[in-house]
């Protein structure tokens, strides 16, 4: 029999990072102040070691992985490249189905690639301490594992209502050494005005954001560390793309069409970014980021310049957006609920060179299930969404009549999720459908850049 | 730099399982009933399926996995061996630590390797439903999984108890289709007379047992599994041992010491037994079963004549037994909880072949955090009990000064354990003491065979 999983020797651990940036349609737009002046890298060292800075806008098109980053990584990588055999023949389509699992991570998903990488420079650089948010706890656990694997302090500021509700991922990140806070807390001036306007405050990623960075401008001793968005974090997920290229000579399949899940972009980045010299050079490859119709960021957002958070505390930054206040709705794929995209997605979105599509919520936990029953593993709601979209495009497949190879990143497992997939067999999930109306009030809140 | 982590490729999945049964260092003790006259195979297949009947008691010492097991056990199967580097430099030990990685099936233990093989002879002998108990969960995911891939319904009957306090085990199995009843439930006799005894029962795994058993003996299209303790399942284990001295040749190592955590037995005859043929041959090896010091089967039971569940339902069994009515404390490894242990370990144990050791609660949690902290991965707190025996193998190689080979299994991820790390952390564990006294008075309830 062939195998179905494609596995990898340590040895083929990639050696540096793809940086897009030189290989971008045109210029980087830099982040900007209120006042529409770029916002100076240096600007950036109150709370990331120089190295981050420095790849932020790097223009070296490879970087050396550190030697210490790869043994990390080693734990888990090269991630398995699966033929979805099982699905396929229960979709009854002659569509090949590949998927490059990143749950086998000790966290369950891609994040930790860039958290070990993150961990690293800031203990290089002298740092002892991080801070982060989390909201479903993914990054959270992610940025622990690495704090307990270069020996740094890791405190994550955890959205109260889900540190209620998601006592399980705070264990998990408890368990890896990381203290979780609640958040709003008393131990941050922002925190401590939440709280006195309601001391009942649930809280919000953008509120936990705040009081990360709060922390870490203030502490010689600490930096802050973040887990999608930035340019350094795509960087560092762009392991996933180039080991899968690998994989695939190995099965001797190329695929027709890539699908990521779309919430910052750090899946998207990290498994297409890598192909993109292929498309470059004529190959006909379509790259597909999958995100909710909830949170339809690229799909019915603007490309215009705008905040990371809902506070207007960062840099503004040139994406896709759908209004820094805009508030998605409370839907279970937590990883997808940005309001914004990667400047670098974005821009390749805004170019023609990646696509998009936006799935309705029932939808995507239909395709996880079937997933789980056919494949075995369970995927995370966010992961769902890719799954959703290879399931689509394998139906049209069969219904052309068309031999397609369709790949896609199963992001994580769903382990800590079971919850979400007990709210839809209840029948408790629903689909929400924005109002054009709605993202247009958004939208009117952009930054007046310069006024 | 060599890896740490020894893949095999799928071609390399065991064609046969090795059944130990001739190679036994005696005849096999047949289950008898309270008459003491042994029970014929054929008294089985009212709930079990001719081909699991026949493994039960088969002396053949190869028999074939047929070929829709192996496709099924490809889906994760083969497992890694890891080699601990992170551990070893944590403990500053000259051992050599190797694990056999489980927790990769979709389940998270190495349950499945049985489950899909009993799915699939149920369904060959016409099967279409299968019963079964769970406990803690690990089991009830195991069938439920199987029964997606082989197309069964699956019915699990779960201490309502855990049903309660492990919803997350329960959301895993109704994503796999599985039917999930809190136990004692109205839909079998057991049941109902449990419930009006006091509407309150909180369940116990006997109670679970009876009503699953119940359940397949009335029903002609259904059948019972169970996931540990019998001949036929240990048997389909034996890929763990098979794969992992294979996997050692590739390493170029041959461990000293080989421990797995007991509760059934399943986890020390799938790792071990394939060893023994080596170990007659004149190895050096030694065989440790780990077991929790508050359910002592082995180090502290006798090896006489016990019902297998508490209610005196099944045959009787030559074992190690703390007798069939021993209630052991509420610990976490609620795999562990099991009063008696294999007929095939109790054998071996017996003859010396195989040793034993117990272990104290708050050691396990203690090795699994370490763990935790070195390698990544978070052990369930069964895979705890082996990480402890195998850290003090290592620490006292350190305190010797020997260059030693220390191979265990990790039978799977803690995922679903979270709330135990949390009690652990909160100081809310404790250690358990048994006075020789407790134990004599179950021993004393041992069934007076053709008495």
């Amino acid at each position: 029999m062939s195998d179905t999983k494609i596995l990898l020797p340590e040895s083929d651990i990639p050696t540096h990072w793809y940086n897009v940036i030189p290989d971008l349609p045109g210029p980087l737009a830099p982040y900007v102040g209120p006042d529409g002046q770029p916002v100076p890298p240096e600007a950036m060292t109150a709370i990331f070691p120089p190295a981050i800075v420095e790849q932020e806008v790097s223009t070296e098109r490879w970087i050396a992985i550190p030697e210490p980053v790869r043994e990390a990584l080693r734990l888990w990588r090269p991630s398995p490249l699966i033929r979805a055999t099982r699905l396929e023949e229960a979709l009854g389509t002659p569509a090949k189905i590949f998927f490059k699992y990143e749950g086998v991570s000790p966290a369950g998903s891609h994040k930790p690639n860039s958290a070990v990488a993150q961990a690293y420079y800031n203990r290089e650089a002298g740092i002892t301490r991080l801070t982060t948010e989390t909201g479903a706890g993914q990054w959270g656990s992610s940025l622990a594992l690495a704090g307990s694997l270069f020996g740094l302090d890791v405190r994550v500021y955890m959205v109260r209502v889900s540190y209620e509700q998601k006592p399980h991922r705070r264990s998990m990140m408890q368990t890896w050494g990381g203290e979780v806070i609640p958040s709003p807390s008393p131990l941050t001036e922002t925190g401590r005005k939440a709280l006195a306007d309601d001391p009942d405050n649930p809280g919000s990623l953008g509120l936990a954001i705040s009081e990360a960075v709060e922390e870490a401008a203030g502490r010689e001793d600490t930096n802050y560390a973040l887990g999608s968005v930035l340019n350094h974090v795509l960087l560092h997920q762009t392991v996933i793309g180039q080991e899968t290229k690998r994989q695939l000579e190995i099965a001797g399949a190329y695929p027709d069409v890539i699908l990521a899940p779309c919430g910052g972009g750090s899946n998207v980045g990290g498994m297409m970014f890598p192909f993109l010299a292929d498309k470059a050079a004529g190959r006909d490859l379509r790259l597909v980021a999958v995100e909710p119709d909830s949170c339809p960021t690229l799909t019915r957002g603007h490309y215009a310049y705008d905040y990371g958070d809902s506070a207007g505390l960062t840099p503004i930054m040139k994406m896709y957006t759908l209004g820094h206040d805009f508030m998605p709705p409370g839907i279970h794929a937590g990883g997808l609920r940005y309001h914004g995209d990667s400047a670098l997605v974005s821009q390749l979105y805004d170019a023609g060179v990646l696509e998009a599509v936006a799935v309705p919520q029932l939808a995507t936990f239909e395709a996880g299930v079937l997933f789980a029953r056919t494949q075995g593993i369970i995927p995370a709601p966010e992961s769902c969404h890719a799954v959703r979209g290879a399931v689509d495009e394998a139906l049209r497949a069969k219904e052309e009549g068309r031999e397609r190879t369709i790949l896609f990143t199963l992001s994580g497992h769903g382990h800590f999720d079971m919850a979400s997939y007990d709210r839809y067999f209840a029948g408790e999930l629903e689909n929400y459908e924005y109002p054009e109306a709605a993202i247009h009030r958004a939208l009117d809140n952009l930054p007046q850049i310069g006024g």
